[in-house]
């Protein structure tokens, strides 16, 4: 009997197995994601110039060898096919011109496909019952096979192979080459007469490519984009236009070649060119809805939604900045958009091409986008994305690629073991007047500390424990520096930086509130830095969402959850009054009207759609909600709900396994999970009551239940 | 007067100016070459599978930004042709679109132009009369020309900049991706009725595209190709061949897509396939026809015309091994082309072009080819063409690779400071039966020490006196190792290995030939290396022309020129008696027939065109003629005529200016040169005679007559 029930179990996970070997695109790691990196990046255009990226920009490699065991059950056909010129190897025997498919004997079977293109990426597809192309197939750029005068193989040739790269082009047919985002179909709201054109608007910011319905005429059609109406009318100054030559005898539907971002669009029309009228194919990455966020109060549920939406326009290929401009992969940018997305789509492929993306090829010879805090952001991200995903395997794919930058950075320290800007690095931290990036700016030793850390827990991770120590060390010396040389009790902060040696007189926010949500202060330290710098007036104000997003962050790991939610409804609440259907790039509430669009000198410089605004999703998720993994891939997680001036509040926060579903009243908390073990931490004026789960007091009106998966939690109590 | 001569001074060099100032598209130095070096590299098939190589294949940067400054004496329009996207600034303003054309302002003009592509080279053609893209134009893959907060430019972004790439592209249509070698029509010579097919010869070795003139029918084609007779027959072990399937039901000329060496092809036609006759695109690197040699040896001239041949054959996009496979780029093979093309085409392009793919991009992550010995040729080869061209600008451009390469090579010795094959590096030496490639190999560690000697004169020549310290220490360190470690003053020979730290028994001849020509031995070592090594039939005898080269050199150079001329004659001439139209890969006279054309264990496995053996027309040159460069770019030369068992010869040397003519008979010698001083040296048994020059005494029987350039000098002597 035992057997019996043995044997159908072997027959289900065969059946299962073969389900489950689904051939997918394979090709070098990194190679495809620095390719369409490539490609995306290069269609910025300013005013109809093309408008490239400043920083070097890597290629594939060209010549790509990919091979796999099996052991086959049974003989099969497979076919194979590879973008580029490619020859395929059984068993170490070289199969005849470029076999398109091939009969596998039953028994060991040894795979060798060798790709070349120059062009585009070598990827190969190979297809059977039980000979798949997966990620599982090892790929190497040099297979060093070289000969003896007898036509013997070398046995010592070292080369160094590595595990494929795919993303999800599970078909033939659909090569990587080709691919394109989705489109759909978006009708214009309004179009009305002004001066010699007419102004379109589609209601909201947007992205995609124009159509102009039953376009003809022999003539000019000049159309000028703007994310504001006041800039799309602007046509000396609006940032994006198309000036087309048309001569087409018959009226046609013709849609434009290259993807904008606009909500009104001016048109103006020369000599007898006419249309019908405008709409639009909008341009998208197709990721889950999963997130979500509703609360008794309108305004915020508001921001959420433009906060979801600005996500949206900005998850394309990879997370890029803005989607008027530069709709360049920016790794501080990204960091944010990471984060964001863990509480919203959880769309870990997208992650992980920015991440290959952004760290590109060797050899490295600037930091990331050339910004020394864009080269740590990159660190950063890399455990955080394990922390929510618990995917382990990326970790070991990237830890080469993060040990040669970690190297770069490390060998442009200075005699005192700090980083200073050296000719070609870019010193950013943020967009703020007169910021000074002189010396040794103490932000920067800041975020190398927290690296360095970063790569001890990956090592450790990879059981490199050789690398943690190392790590570790040089972490634990660097962040004694940082209190040795920045720190200053009499301010009650660190200082901004240090030149020939000195400490400077300036305090900024930067340094001060990531050491918060880093850690690395004590209560009195955390307590002066919340007095004398976050909440300090006289120190410099922040003026990007961007590093409102940290400073926020920081507040809320000081308690000061109810300032947060002001702050978060009054600064995003701002946008939204003036009329915002995007978050902006750079928001200071003490501009007026169209002031609010200029930036870098230019009238219409600043992006209305820029990742980095859509921060309240995170700030929501993690600190309202409430939901954090504190063990990779959710294993553990708490949830710690805060209601601040909300009546109510519910939502979904993703995880590897399903979405987490919390609503939270005042006198009730309703909580299920999909995966693991959480806390569910909450504040009570009365002994909470849970059926589902065992209430522990854990200090004065603090209480927790633990959270078995799969069961729904119905707490009672007071906030 | 004065003043109005240079008036006029003025205008002619104007004039000049516009007439020199000819464009010609320009690109990243090295990304044609890497591009071009691919592409040609992957046509190789071995019996209709793709074949390519197994090392580490670069790319082209994908985004580079060219720029160069102006003084414009006139205004004028320029047009702009680029291969891929590009954007256009004039003194820092970009212009609207991409401007195929634009006008320019007299006075200062700085011209930026950025170059996106992804598949093809990046490149940049623009014409004016004053305005055009050479040599000097800047280039660089990151302009790091990143803008603050105000718009305001970096001011630091410490970007480094090279001189532009170029060849010999000077018209706009000549777009660099579009590259193709010429062809010519050749006739086959005769066909003769085989088997089910025919037998196609073609008179001589040869390389192009087939052509089947009146090909119709519908069935199969399986064309056979063969360097020998007996390879083309062999339709089931020749290495190359067309399988094709034909449908083509009105007859047509059909010229095959991939280009293939061969002599015979042998035709089998299925179905109704049906052609009238076959011929060839015979395709080919224009090369200037220059260097000459004639003498009363009709055996020595035919090897010399065949030495010329296989040298034709092998010089193609770059000089590659040999044409029926790998025609691929081989640094050690390619080393020896651009020494034979110094004594015949005198191609600097092709030597330069070689050079740069060889080395490729960064990382450098394995030797050239894999191969240890061949990074080193790599780095002789360098500084051997400064002494043939005086082309400086080349060593300076190439010099930074020369650094890192020599940093790689040097970061891979052992605890000895002695190099032996770590994983992944080919210690290669020469095709010969059960060498040693264990430990350290006193071979490698010669040709180390020799690169670092070339990379000190390197250093010198621009001045870079600090490197050029550290290379002659380093150098200097090494061969004293080489002489302690591996100098047996008992065997008067150099070992041939160390292992374990103790030197091996073995002697053979490479180390020690090299250690001549390489100037290292005092003349008591010379003399016991050519007793115990070179003359002694005991020691490994060498069957490749490959190696041979050296070891007449080294004969030459111990004055053994006699026997050299001999075994020259026995070695090429013995290739010639079995029919050879161009030179073997490797020729062992005991072998017999068809034995021949075996090797790494394939029947056909030889190549019967391979460039390294065509090494008579530099040992010719070189020590009979004995016409060498002594200072760069034969600013100072010497001629040594040695005319050896020849009654007569004459011939033709080229220079940078022209072509140093010769004849010699036993009592005459001729002698014309279009540049530098010259030294005739000759051995006379009477005072000779020149009305032309002063005839000095330099020892017993021996004179030297100083040579004026262009001047023919007549010298009556008796040999």
């Amino acid at each position: 009997m035992k057997k019996l029930i043995l044997t159908i179990g072997c027959v289900l996970t065969t059946v299962l197995l073969f389900a489950q070997n689904k051939a997918t695109w394979i090709w070098y790691p990194g190679d495809f994601e620095v390719w369409l990196g490539n490609d995306m990046q290069n269609r910025r255009t300013e005013r109809g110039t093309f408008f490239p990226p400043f920083w070097k920009m890597d290629s594939h490699y060209v010549l790509v060898e990919f091979h796999k065991e099996f052991d086959l059950q049974q003989a099969e056909e497979i076919k194979i096919h590879a973008e580029g010129k490619y020859n395929v190897k059984v068993n170490g025997k070289m199969l005849p011109g470029m076999p398109g498919s091939l009969k596998l004997e039953k028994g060991k079977q040894k795979i060798n496909v060798k790709v070349y293109n120059q062009a585009k990426v070598p990827a190969l597809f190979v297809e059977g019952k039980q000979v798949n192309t997966d990620k599982d197939w090892l790929v190497t750029f040099e297979d060093k096979e070289w000969i003896d005068e007898t036509g013997k193989a070398s046995d010592q040739s070292g080369t160094t192979y590595v595990k494929a790269g795919y993303w999800n082009f599970q078909n033939s047919a659909q090569r990587p080459s080709t691919f394109k985002l989705p489109t759909r179909y978006e009708e214009s709201v309004a179009s009305t007469k002004q001066g010699k054109g007419s102004l379109i608007d589609f209601g909201k910011n947007t992205f995609g490519f124009l159509t102009l319905h039953q376009l003809k005429g022999n003539g000019e059609l000049n159309i000028y984009y703007g994310e504001s109406k006041e800039e799309a009318l602007a046509t000396t100054t609006c940032e994006t236009l198309d000036l087309l030559s048309i001569n087409q005898q018959s009226a046609q539907d013709s849609t434009l070649d290259l993807s904008k971002a606009f909500r009104y669009v001016y048109i103006e029309p020369k000599g007898n060119v006419s249309f019908d009228k405008v709409s639009m194919e909008y341009e998208y990455l197709p990721v889950e809805d999963r997130g979500t966020f509703k609360s008794s109060d309108e305004e915020l549920n508001k921001i959420w939604e433009v906060a979801k939406y600005t996500m949206e326009l900005t998850s394309r290929e990879f997370y890029i900045d803005g989607i008027k401009r530069d709709r360049w992969i920016w790794s501080g940018d990204a960091y944010q958009s990471y984060a964001m997305n863990y509480y919203l789509g959880f769309d870990s492929e997208t992650v992980k091409r920015t991440i290959l993306a952004l760290r590109g090829k060797e050899p490295t010879m600037s930091h990331i986008n050339t910004i020394m805090d864009y080269t740590f952001y990159w660190f950063l991200s890399i455990y955080d994305y394990y922390q929510y995903t618990g995917d382990k395997e990326f970790i070991a794919n990237v830890y080469p690629r993060m040990q040669s930058l970690m190297q770069f950075c490390l060998d442009r320290r200075n005699a005192d073991g700090l980083m200073e800007g050296l000719s070609g690095d870019w010193v950013f931290i943020d967009w703020a007047d007169g910021l000074s990036k002189q010396g040794e700016v103490s932000f920067e030793q800041l975020l190398l500390c927290r690296s360095l850390e970063t790569m001890a827990l990956c090592a450790e991770l990879l059981d490199e424990s050789a690398d943690k120590a190392q790590y570790a060390k040089e972490a634990a010396q660097l962040k004694g520096k940082i209190f040795d040389y920045y720190w200053n009790e009499q301010k009650g902060a660190f200082a901004h930086s240090r030149v020939a040696g000195k400490q400077t007189d300036q305090v900024t926010r930067y340094t001060n509130m990531f050491a918060i949500f880093f850690d690395y202060l004590s209560a009195n330290q955390q307590k002066a830095v919340k007095d004398k710098v976050l909440l300090n007036d006289a120190i410099q104000k922040i003026m990007t969402p961007y590093m409102r997003y940290y400073e926020l962050e920081a507040l809320c790991a000081l308690g000061e959850k109810d300032y947060v939610m002001s702050e978060m409804k009054s600064y995003w609440g701002g946008m939204l009054k003036l009329g915002a259907t995007t978050f902006w790039e750079e928001y200071n509430p003490d501009k007026k009207g169209a002031e609010h669009y200029a930036m870098y000198g230019r009238e219409f410089g600043k992006s209305l759609c820029h990742s980095w605004g859509a921060s309240p999703i995170y700030l929501l998720g993690k600190y309202y909600l409430g939901v954090e993994p504190t063990a990779a891939g959710y294993e553990r997680y708490t949830i710690n709900p805060y209601l601040a001036s909300l009546q109510w509040m519910e939502g979904k926060v993703p995880t590897p396994a399903g979405e987490i579903e919390l609503a939270v009243s005042k006198k009730k908390i309703t909580v299920k999970s999909p995966i693991g073990t959480g806390t569910l931490q909450l504040k009570s004026k009365v002994t909470p009551r849970c059926k589902q789960g065992k209430v522990v007091k854990t200090g004065k009106d603090q209480y927790s239940i633990e959270l078995k998966k799969d069961t729904t939690y119905e707490v009672h109590y007071e906030a």
